[in-house]
């Protein structure tokens, strides 16, 4: 008997026993090392996505993991194998998914979501959501790869360029990650966050962070910028403040990438959007391509991801750890530690 | 002594004595033929713009006319010469400029609104902002080239190909452009206009037009596209109305394009641009290319602009036609006739 982290209603997460299942034609039972709590599992865990979440759920889709068995006619993977997977499952028939764009399919299975996710000692998925890792990657920090993923589709999104300057408004995990990326490809970054904490976390990553309390951020930005304003802003505070900052900071043809979810309307300044010419543009989840890069990027060392590791949490403390995060205050990333002695570190 | 039509003050309009100044070095001296009022010369005659405009001032950016006399420097054009006017003056040096923007240059000077505009009998501007006319076009024709570089800015600002399905909503002279426009592009095109004399004057060019008052407009986009959503959509109402359609209508990666003036800002469904990753682009005015290609589609026919014009009616009797078009309705495009002899035709 394998244990599972599920969400059984709002505010309650439980460690119980859970059955394997052997995997089939096409599936790969895995055995996940670490996977990271995210904001749209505390999302889950309030009770705010009770409409889309059948109960008990398995949650996590941020993981890292081996695999144990292979179903019949998979041959592209073996026992022992390192990899992430790309939590997503797409219909193939449905507008987006004709138009080339499945991650955004109208009918798109998040696992973890929509399905059963990785906070669990077994996990069998389909062999096409697999990503490979590298063997020297150690398995906590490619618990990251999909968080990172996010940000390489929201930087790929806006197009940044070498030289050009971001801000980046909301500094918790994807937002260090965008500031990473986009710093990886070769802008300068400001990032703008309100918690002392997760500033300090930006700073000791080399990253500057003001503060929008005290900080008069679009003064701070024109004054960084020689009064041209930002090239690109990226939304992730989900706050209509942080919607209006990354308005403001913007010069003319500035881009600004929506990545945080706004469950309400926002007010925007059109005229501005008019009178500058500024783009926005949604950015949801990641393709395949912006997997594999990530994946890149989290294995040459490029991005320090390990240093936003807030703390490890063997699978029986999840629940303790949902709370630390819904405290918010002083946690980055926790990883629940799927305990199972498969993984341990590189083969 | 000449005559000029002035914006003395919110909703009055007179014709006046003018001077004529002979032209300096590097300007030329015109004779405008004919000149379009606008939806901007209407928020000058309410009023609305009496911070950013000198009073009395001279009115009118959309015109055609021909070449009096030349500066002693000025050797590109010759008294005869039919030309139109890109009415846009820029500094060449702000950071919209020096990245390549001078169209939304901060310290842009749009000529008729910032400096004295086309509707009088003589009109001295710098050589640098004609465009060169087919003598084989009527100027009462090519007196819409202006908004027609308008549409084609905003069709370009979406990148529209051949095949796309486009959603313009909003149809006075601007929207039924970006219509023939996006048209020519090779785009199938839906018009969203609430006003029947608009709507027929549309149908009457050949566009499907929709009566956001009685039809589901985003229902209808649904099945005209099989259910895909449009792939563009153009905001050219002004209403707040108009941009909630203009973000209901569209599918998985659709663009939006902003072409109306929001005075005050917007409530959007944000959470609709990340589920569907959506773009908004800001579109303002025109570069140089966009003016040349207006005057390519208006010369060679593929734009029947002539039949947008309602009304010509003579300099002295301009103040008439501000009225009329104030109360909207059934007109269109109302041009002045600058009256002068020295039109009168093609060559």
């Amino acid at each position: 008997m394998t244990l599972a982290v599920r969400y059984t209603g709002p505010r309650t997460v439980d460690t119980a026993p859970a059955r394997a299942s052997a995997p089939g034609p096409g599936e790969v039972e895995l055995a996940p090392a670490y996977v990271g709590i995210c904001g749209t599992d505390l999302h889950i865990f309030h009770g705010d996505m009770d409409a889309r979440v059948d109960r008990p759920a398995v949650l996590g889709h941020e993981m890292s993991g081996r695999v144990v068995r292979v179903g019949p006619d998979v041959t592209a993977h073996r026992p022992g194998d390192p990899v992430t997977v790309m939590p997503l499952r797409w219909d193939g028939t449905c507008a987006a998914c004709r138009a080339g764009h499945r991650h955004i399919c109208g009918h798109l299975d998040f696992m973890g979501i929509d399905s059963p996710g990785a906070m669990q000692q077994r996990w069998t998925v389909p062999a096409d959501v697999l990503v490979p890792l590298p063997r020297s990657l150690p398995l906590d920090r490619a618990a990251l790869v999909e968080p990172t993923a996010v940000a390489v589709h929201d930087v790929g999104r806006t197009g940044v360029r070498a030289g050009e300057r971001a801000v980046v408004v909301g500094g918790g995990p994807v937002g260090v990650l965008i500031a990473l990326v986009a710093q990886a490809a070769g802008a300068d970054v400001r990032l703008v966050e309100p918690g002392a904490h997760r500033r300090r976390r930006a700073q000791d990553l080399g990253l500057v962070a003001l503060d929008p309390a005290t900080d008069d951020v679009a003064e701070e930005v024109r004054r960084w910028t020689d009064g041209a304003g930002a090239d690109v802003a990226f939304e992730v505070s989900g706050a209509a403040g942080g919607v209006t900052t990354a308005v403001d900071v913007l010069g003319a043809r500035g881009r600004l990438c929506l990545v945080a979810i706004h469950a309400r309307p926002r007010e925007i300044d059109l005229h501005r959007f008019f009178w500058r010419e500024l783009t926005l543009v949604g950015a949801r989840l990641y393709d395949r391509s912006d997997f594999e890069r990530a994946v890149e990027l989290v294995a040459d060392g490029t991005l320090p991801v390990e240093r936003l590791i807030s703390k490890v949490v063997p699978l029986v403390e999840a629940a303790g750890a949902f709370e630390a995060l819904e405290d918010g205050g002083d946690v980055m990333k926790i990883l629940v530690d799927c305990g199972d002695d498969t993984h341990g570190g590189p083969a």
